[in-house]
């Protein structure tokens, strides 16, 4: 029986031109956020399961987590969310560490679901967190730079928006202006949270199971279904608008505008799915209808590294899906054409293989990605397999060539050819 | 309850500084392989657990994978090595990609078992493979390349030994030279694999175990040993040194030469645990007896892709892991210090934070890494925050600096100020 060729359901092979493109998009993310002074970290890809079992959503942890037990009795997670283990991380050296830290990282992260446009079973996440900076000032930094990564890849206004609300400020209008039990209110976050994802009957058929007679009788559901269209702050009701976390909020936005950032939109109905959060929250959404997901978000989560057992720390973070951002970018037309990085393929004619050694040392000591051929193929055939991997320079090394020292260069987009010594080479694709 | 802060037991955490190292590290490796034409590939982390089954050692799947059942009745492992996901990609497109192959990929791998000095849970191995090319060009540039990665350290030729061997010259000298069973000779290559592992005595009693009565009359032990410490490969009998595969050895060992690699030798004991060589088979050995894991191992296996129901391609290649090669580094003093990558830490004094907002910007699009200060810590407190997180430039920036557009620079590292324009200081640190 011959064993079967495709990837793991829902997991992606990259090919080599698949990960050039990759590494294109992962270049462009980490030397944008480098560039505002955050700095790289990892860990493992297994952690003890009591870490999501503590701090994700239950629904996670109970149906989309690939969970295990390991040969020595542990129960284990191959990560579903970096989160949880950035924590850990900083709560291990809660009182050895330089705040603010500014750290990111970009590890695969693995979710058991039905796989479908924009949602793989892997995937990879860059997370950006700043910890031990409280207020405003950190709030809009990582939301600057958050349009800022979309920015690096010439992404305009236009093509995304960025929703913004205050987590506590959804709870104020749930419990203190529409007056339901910390129940209800629980049920119609997590309601709120599916929204996009549900027919509008639906949702307001669930509305209706969560409410009594009393608050369907004060029109609660048609108080919160027009709250949740609001999205100017200023339209709010005056009850919520001399809110603390209204004022906040627009301090907020207009330190946004100060800075250039003006696509975004006020969304008292952005959750983010994770019980978490504790101060802003906001997503990241295409513009273009047909990739509707979310392609990023975050928000504040001042509580999670006290679950440790330290001092709780400040912090504020976001993390952005790499299928997302690629259908975006694809979407935009702002994914150029990516060249193999192989400089130069080597051809060779008759027995010229230790000269051709020779020669591609010569061109990688001068920084060249050089391929050599190794067989005796025809030289036609050699050209057309440089062809096919799309090396734009072909060199070609006979008896002639080896004794004069003198090459021929063949540019394969061009169909030119030049006779160039290998000095003259050097310089010509440098 | 609280939650532990350290990681899954065998795995680390990479804090910004371990980060640094491995991303150094790492780069080198990649730039190195580039060099030599090799493109980057990826798989997914999950595989089918038939992959390794129908491959591997049966070592290596019984005991020392992580596999589970997934929620959907999958039975999948985590890789514990890249090898088999390689295979399968080639297969499932045998027919379209152009040969030669050069690839790579730096994947994290696990293996279950007691940690230990240079080996943990997780690791990261260079993957570097050869498709679609037989012969001793193909063999010769995969060795070249092994010792090229750590001469791009600065490694030079007496801190590592090669050890090569072809595998089917081994199965004749056990078979057709001492005259063997094939279930005998079995066992002894698993025994060979284990020698430098255990003591001498065990050794000789486990072969005591395997050999027969009339076969220790023949002293076939004292001959066995006897060509195990055979390290040139002129000093083979007679009847070993007259087999193609010596001769082929001796062809790769005088081309070896050729390229200047000569910190090699001949060892008919080094086995490579995996049944799947077909040919040459090598390891590179610290010549630090501290470190005395190999660090890379590889040879030909011509026959894996086939078992994906294609046609066979002739593949030789080699894998490198990460914890071996790093002791390997810091044991020769080839790791130097690495620097923050974040060039300046923007101090701010008083209310200058839209000010400093304004000038990270400009130094950021000049190319520069640039923290701010969030808070209004005193001055010396945030050089103080800089210099802990290891950044050598500290801008000053007042009420003063603003009006003036002259801003205190501070270098840490020699406590020396200068008071300069943004653009002076773009071009200092540049």
């Amino acid at each position: 029986m011959n064993l079967p060729t495709q990837p793991y359901k829902g997991a992606r092979d990259f090919y080599p031109d698949d990960k050039r493109q990759q590494n294109y998009i992962f270049n462009i993310l980490k030397s944008t956020v480098r560039s505002y002074g955050y700095e790289e970290y990892d860990a493992p890809m297994l952690e003890s399961i009591d870490l999501y079992l503590a701090k994700s959503g239950k629904e996670i942890i109970s149906d989309q987590t690939y969970s295990f037990v390991d040969r020595g009795g542990r129960a284990v997670a191959i990560r579903p969310e970096m989160t949880p283990s950035v924590s850990r991380m900083v709560a291990a050296r809660r009182q050895q560490l330089a705040y603010p830290l500014r750290w990111f990282s970009l590890p695969n992260l693995w979710r058991y679901e039905r796989p479908q446009r924009g949602r793989y079973r892997e995937h990879w996440q860059l997370n950006v967190d700043l910890f031990g900076a409280g207020g405003i000032n950190a709030d809009l930094e990582i939301i600057v730079l958050a349009s800022a990564l979309l920015k690096a890849f010439n992404a305009n206004d236009s093509m995304f928006m960025i929703k913004i609300n205050h987590r506590k400020l959804l709870n104020i209008a749930l419990l203190d202006y529409l007056k339901l039990e910390k129940k209800q209110s629980d049920s119609i976050i997590k309601l709120i949270d599916r929204r996009s994802k549900i027919e509008a009957s639906e949702f307001i058929d669930q509305l209706d199971l969560i409410l009594d007679t009393s608050q369907k009788q004060d029109l609660v559901s048609e108080r919160l279904l027009e709250l949740l269209d609001i999205n100017d702050i200023n339209n709010l009701p005056e009850f919520l608008k001399t809110q603390n976390e209204t004022i906040e909020l627009n301090e907020l936005f207009n330190k946004l505008h100060d800075e250039g950032v003006t696509n975004f939109e006020f969304d008292i109905s952005t959750v983010r799915g994770f019980d978490y959060y504790t101060g802003i929250v906001f997503e990241v959404l295409d513009n273009d209808p047909e990739n509707n997901r979310s392609m990023m978000g975050g928000g504040r989560y001042d509580g999670l590294v006290g679950l440790f057992g330290v001092d709780p720390v400040d912090t504020v973070g976001f993390g952005l899906g790499d299928a997302t951002l690629s259908n975006f970018l694809i979407g935009h037309n702002l994914m150029p054409p990516i060249k193999n990085d192989i400089d130069i393929y080597l051809a060779v004619i008759g027995n010229q293989h230790a000269a051709s050694r020779s020669i591609a040392a010569s061109l990688r000591k001068a920084g060249l990605n050089v391929a050599v051929n190794l067989d005796d193929k025809r030289i036609g055939d050699q050209i057309k397999t440089a062809d096919k991997k799309g090396i734009n320079y072909v060199l070609i090394l006979g008896e002639k060539e080896s004794a004069s020292n003198k090459f021929t260069l063949r540019n394969l987009s061009t169909s030119e050819e030049q006779v160039l010594s290998i000095e003259n080479i050097i310089e010509l694709i440098k």
